[in-house]
């Protein structure tokens, strides 16, 4: 009788369920939920307005993922609950919430659901980048040695920028709060009753590490006395290995999801890093792309090396045994949807539909057109601020070249070849700072379906990418994970290495550079990266100032 | 009995006529002809492709306005050609095309009409950048005087460059032109018989001074010994000043026109110099802007002074008796429209025909809901190059501060606060160079019609702006100098200035600075600075660059 794993993945609008078959490697069933409440940046349910830069999630919206996505893929494939051993979560990260002991969201809490900050902070809220910036003032200004693991800048993206605008902006949630969790761990919580904290999104999103732990309490008494005790009071120094088996589903976990009590459950992990084994990547000079509406950059090493901007090296972080890279584009899909939003005129929409595309499909294949260079246009992809190499959110877009015969489909070229150069940005940093680049992979919608972008990728990287074979790698790779944490007497595996090697999956298909698409981007690539250097290294501030006109100061 | 005058201006896509009542000052009639075939900018009727920067014209569609409009204001208003006692053009510029002596153009014969070269040159023609930016090094070497009068640059709009790229590209075309003729002259030749070149064109448009002629021959030898004698072999140094009469209404334009034969034709003149008189300025200090696709600043002075990347500067250019200043920006109201038909989405149209609206309107109603600095976006109005303080149509535009929240709206204002900067630069430009701005007046169809971006040009100048009280204000300055072509006998008026007195139309309605807004648009006015000069004066010649990669150098 064969046996089975489940991965939750969990998007930044919708979650997914995949139902592994452990002997065959097959996807058996997928099923997906879209998020109640999706992404709030504008208001909160009860219509509280939110400042600029906010992105909130409601935790209720990852309880009905697992309510509705792990029933209906058993249903789908037939499989009876007693053959699934185990269940693996990966999430967006630092995704992260406030609650109480027993896991209560406050958010959930009549008296605190108008508050903004009672909520669901998304990976890409931005508004705590004021306090990104003084933590980092503050950490240089102390010499702080963490600073040099997270390519010397800590995001405001992660969980102390976080947590610490929480104080400020709203004490009384901060008080009543006894705990910052990340979603994954929550999630985790919920299924097992076990407060978990993993050594992924601990290490890459909350300045821990194996060796140094977190950050002294000096250190967080210097960003505001009240913070002095906040791991102790508000996180946990408990931090479990990621393969590691976090507990089994309880009773709440049984009745929510319809697994059977006592199903094995792994420790939470990120959709990013899960998908490393996911592709059979189980050594270092490997990297692999995650690309949706953002993109992440995992690259195991051997050696911790100090690298400009990258989020985070973390020793075990990916997979034990090495150190884990992370770099990461805060906005790659993100671009061509707001793009199709905002500035794409009708006689594009209905010619699409005429020949049965969608309109990136069509947009796809107008672009396809063009050759390398021939818009005259140059963007640099920074709609949604730089995670990598600049590490700056309060960076933002660029278009230059436009003429009046400019087309949309040159200026959605333009942005898919921008984010390609932030990513050849992100590939000559890690080699500059000594952690080798040899080879690429992709995994994510947009490398699935977008030959196109792939193409491009490849030539300005100058490097062959390979794809990934699963249509929902996190999934893949939390069900691994889920599988690893039932043990190999009832997986049959004996470690993630194991499994990955024998489960993970690679398309036949390569994409290789073409040498006279490689000599043009060479060329746009150095425009790309003057105007980077120029705009993002201080030399000319426009845009940090045009955000201050903006507010008003 | 009432006496009549008729202005005819042709614009960049239709002709118009005026009939102008002398008595009253009334614009009694008024007709619009399209171009029959627009602005060839792709290929020609037959369908031979055109170059990029390519912008041509058909002088068959020149003869339809005259052909069209004439009758049809004598026969709406119910004059006789016996009251109308003269007819003045005005034209865009540099617009020009290669004829016979007897004024055939080249593009009607048979044998040329495959020939882009035989064509009409639009004024913004702008592929023979590459021989203008020749012709300024070597008048640069040369330190010819000329340079001065032209804020030290030939534009590649103007006629030297545009010949030369024809001797260079079709050399046959070259040799087999009698004449190369401003589009304004060649219209009056059609009408009178006689081949005059006005003052104006030659002045602006030609390098020609009252004081020191054309550049010498020693100049064009050097430039190509075969345009050695281009001025007396294709030009003529016969220049009347403007404000003469070039003829009378022979035979030809008498069945063309269905006015009499022996009518006074004023000489050829431009469509932003004839709009001074008409909205009655008639001394130094009060800048014009005549505001329609692109904009044209006239400006009387008293002195010559050299300003910088001014278009020109001629002695009777405006009006006799001052020096006349032009400046001008070579995208304005196409920025819009650019937009418009490539960036708007389809929910805008949709909601604006809900409203009653035309979408410029509704964009319009959009961005006025903003307040200045509130979208974080800044542009650089270069999406057609830059026509004033920098002369370079090898820049492009810039959109910077773009995020995933950015609207339609923010875009579409951020342009027009550009342009308006633009027009800062330019007026600032003027004052540093020693020639006094003291008060701004507009007219063309933005003006007219846009409060808001009027109100934004007030705040970003500081300044009061007064409107045109004609819709068709260049026309009306054409019929004034048709009746100042007939003489104060049949006229009533003495000179330019006595009509401009006594006819020139303002508005009640003034555009005043709002002192919150100047508080803005002053910090926004001096990031856009800081980016013209980087990316306009050299210190990135990134937008050249992704030219020539465009142009696969």
């Amino acid at each position: 009788m064969a046996k089975y794993s489940i991965g939750i993945d969990y998007g930044t609008l919708s979650g997914r369920a995949v139902l592994l078959n452990l002997e065959t490697g097959q996807e058996v069933a997928t099923s997906v939920k879209n998020y109640t409440h999706g992404v709030m940046d504008n208001e909160l349910p009860d219509g509280t307005k939110l400042g600029p830069d906010w992105a909130l999630q409601h935790p209720q919206d990852y309880l009905e993922v697992l309510q509705t996505t792990i029933p209906d893929v058993l249903k789908k494939a037939n499989v009876s609950p007693d053959d699934v051993v185990g269940l693996g979560i990966d999430f967006t990260a630092c995704t992260i919430l406030p609650t109480y002991k027993d896991g209560t969201p406050l958010c959930m809490v009549e008296k605190y659901k108008s508050r903004p900050h009672a909520y669901v902070k998304l990976w890409k809220h931005h508004a705590a980048q004021a306090y990104a910036n003084k933590l980092n003032e503050i950490a240089m200004e102390r010499n702080e040695s963490f600073l040099q693991r997270y390519g010397g800048k800590i995001s405001s993206e992660w969980a102390i920028a976080k947590i610490w605008q929480i104080l400020e902006e709203d004490e009384e949630i901060y008080n009543e709060m006894d705990r910052f969790i990340e979603a994954t761990d929550w999630v985790v919580m919920m299924l097992t009753g076990n407060e978990t904290r993993n050594s992924c999104t601990a290490g890459y999103k909350a300045i821990w590490s194996k060796r140094e732990g977190f950050p002294s309490n000096e250190f967080f008494k210097a960003l505001n006395p009240k913070l002095e005790h906040v791991i102790d009071e508000k996180f946990s120094r408990n931090i479990l290995p990621i393969g590691s088996k976090a507990g089994e589903i309880n009773e709440f976990g049984a009745k929510l999801t319809g697994l059977n009590v006592g199903t094995a459950v792994a420790v939470g992990n990120v959709d990013a890093h899960v998908s490393v084994p996911a592709v059979g990547i189980t050594e270092p000079g490997k990297m692999l792309m995650i690309m949706g509406t953002s993109t992440c950059h995992m690259l195991l090493g051997e050696e911790e090396k100090m690298v400009p901007g990258m989020c985070g090296v973390v020793e075990d972080g990916i997979l034990p045994g090495y150190l884990g890279y992370e770099a990461g584009q805060s906005c790659v899909g993100d671009h061509f949807y707001w793009f199709v939003n905002n500035c794409v005129p009708q006689e594009y929409f209905d010619e699409a539909k005429k020949l049965g595309l969608d309109i990136h499909q069509y947009l796809t294949e107008k672009a396809r057109g063009l050759k390398p260079g021939q818009s005259g246009l140059l963007a640099l992809d920074w709609w949604n601020g730089n995670r990598s190499v600049l590490v700056d959110a309060d960076l933002t877009g660029l278009l230059i070249g436009c003429t009046l015969l400019t087309k949309p489909e040159e200026i959605y070229r333009a942005l898919i070849e921008a984010t390609a150069f932030g990513t050849r940005m992100i590939v000559e940093t890690f080699r500059e700072s000594g952690v080798p680049v040899k080879e690429l992979y992709a995994c994510g919608g947009i490398a699935e379906k977008n030959s196109l972008i792939m193409q491009i990728y490849s030539d300005v990287t100058n490097m062959e990418i390979r794809i990934s074979d699963s249509p929902q790698t996190p999934a893949l790779g939390a069900a691994m994970f889920g599988a690893v944490a039932a043990g190999k007497e009832k997986s049959g595996y004996e470690d993630i290495y194991d499994i990955a090697k024998k489960l993970g999956k690679i398309k036949d298909v390569v994409y290789r550079p073409i040498p006279e698409n490689v000599k043009v981007y060479d060329k746009l690539f150095a425009e790309y990266k003057i105007l980077h250097d120029y705009f993002g290294r201080g030399l000319n501030d426009v845009m940090k100032r045009l955000k201050k006109i903006k507010q008003g100061e």
